[in-house]
């Protein structure tokens, strides 16, 4: 151990990415959690979340319950250290519940990278992207990777469930995004109720054809071919109808400079690209609108597609 | 008019690359078909096939059944000379029918080429390439463009059905193919007609995972990730069946340094890509021994990646 203490940051996500259902998602910027752990030698050994805040009370402190403290669960068994650490969490929320920017990956990982600080050797990135991914199990059903790898290694990311590891895309160096987040709620478990557990052949073939064509975008700063790319024939077809406003709100984004956009993870958060700061503002404004018009108020943030993953701010 | 006489290549194509089912193809370098084209401004108007080589005299000279036939009839249409212009078509093949390497997608292909040297201006590249997918759709039942988009444009090129429009990918310096050729048939319907019309949810997520990263390691030349995302979970477990011994090929490939490998098209050919020549020679010597296992006979071909698409050989 090279520390006691140990904070670290994590930022929000926008995962499930146009078509990149469960497979791709990018870090936003400044936006995230924040988690601080301390370890006290003398202390009972155990896990204790002493404070949450920024949740409005919602969240459990049971370790085995919030993503945060299952977390450092799991990193204390991966080092054999069960039952011989004390250690303490306070997690600071960033970012809404439920909102679709990847709450809970985002306390996962911020929770990861804070415990790992305390050690001077960092246990592998696939190992913690493990733990990170068990989380997500924990909180939501399924241990997809689409918030959890970009809120750690920051930028876009897409992970092949078949390949099981993340690949880091490059991103045009001035794309932008805005999420808004309405005044509603969406749980993950709901949004996955929507969805068929079959599809038509012609949907998954669209769809490849799609991520595929994002991805190209991407490496070649193309934001035409982005543009036409984040069209998801896959599930944005059964979720829009949970996001009154929606199919307005992605006409009304491209007249405003946007590049495209679509529902920010499970939703109800919406995102939208652009090429430049203004755009994205105008498109969040935009959105907002649209939402307003159906009697939901809504918050915005606009951020560049951080190239930062989760960091460290001190250990001491 | 700028030529009488003109003749173009259209090279062979590896089609539904991986998981790049209906989307993504390669070309070939060398192995193709060529058609020549003779204009006779005082014969009779119409479109006449006068010869066919290389087909064991299976191709109809019907222009309107015959991809390269009726590419010509449609590009009389598209240039408003139906009924004006007299014109004769030699077509040799280069590659065998119903092999899975773009067979009528060459011929369609290698006539739009030669027809088109007939003219100073070109027709713009979308309309050659509908026209080609029209060939396609007549010979075939579907419009797929995985076939004549390689074969018109080289490279390895991705085709999004929601964009339209080809995407071509760069592809490592040293990518080599390997292509064996049983002898036995499987025709496109039949081929088609073993996929299920409706797959799992997970199926498709898996399927646009592994083609993204399919395209990013061709962006990267990172052979490691072009390894791991050859592997297809859509199609290829139901097509795998038609090919006597395929499992046992995918398995022996890799021993002998190919990257991976899948089915070309609709099969029964089966392709492997390699990082060096070597590779793909003994892959393809692999493969056809696992065919004679099974007491099939095949052919091989190796060649380059290539970067060129059909061309004009000549036009006098």
């Amino acid at each position: 151990m090279i520390a006691r203490q140990s904070t670290a940051f994590a930022p929000a996500t926008v995962a499930n990415l146009g078509p990149g259902f469960d497979v791709l998602g990018l870090a936003l910027e400044d936006v995230g959690d924040v988690v601080r752990i301390d370890v006290d030698p003398g202390g009972k050994p155990g896990v204790i979340i002493a404070s949450i805040t920024g949740d409005g009370g919602r969240l459990p402190k049971d370790p085995y319950l919030n993503t945060a403290g299952y977390a450092v669960v799991q990193l204390l068994q991966e080092r054999g250290l069960e039952g011989l650490l004390s250690v303490k969490l306070d997690l600071r929320k960033g970012l809404p519940l439920g909102s679709g920017m990847g709450s809970s990956a985002a306390s996962a990982v911020a929770a990861i990278v804070a415990f790992e600080g305390i050690f001077e050797e960092q246990l592998p990135q696939e190992v913690l992207l493990r733990i990170a991914c068990e989380c997500e199990r924990a909180a939501c059903g399924t241990p997809h990777a689409d918030n959890v790898a970009p809120s750690l290694l920051g930028g876009l990311v897409l992970w092949s469930p078949l390949m099981n590891k993340p690949v880091s895309i490059p991103v045009p160096e001035d794309l932008w995004c805005a999420v808004v987040h309405p005044e509603m709620e969406i749980r993950t478990e709901d949004a996955r109720r929507v969805l068929p557990e079959h599809i038509s052949m012609t949907s998954a073939i669209e769809t490849a054809g799609q991520l595929g064509s994002l991805i190209s975008g991407m490496y070649e700063s193309d934001y035409e071919r982005i543009s036409a790319a984040l069209v998801d024939p896959l599930v944005t077809p059964f979720r829009a109808k949970l996001i009154p406003g929606f199919e307005k709100m992605m006409q009304s984004i491209s007249k405003v400079g946007a590049i495209g956009g679509g529902i920010s993870g499970s939703g109800p958060s919406v995102f939208a690209l652009g090429s430049y700061e203004e755009s994205v503002r105008k498109a969040a404004l935009t959105i907002q609108r649209c939402f307003l018009e159906e009697n939901v108020q809504s918050d915005q943030l606009i951020s560049k597609v951080s190239a930062k993953g989760a960091r460290l701010i001190e250990n001491i």
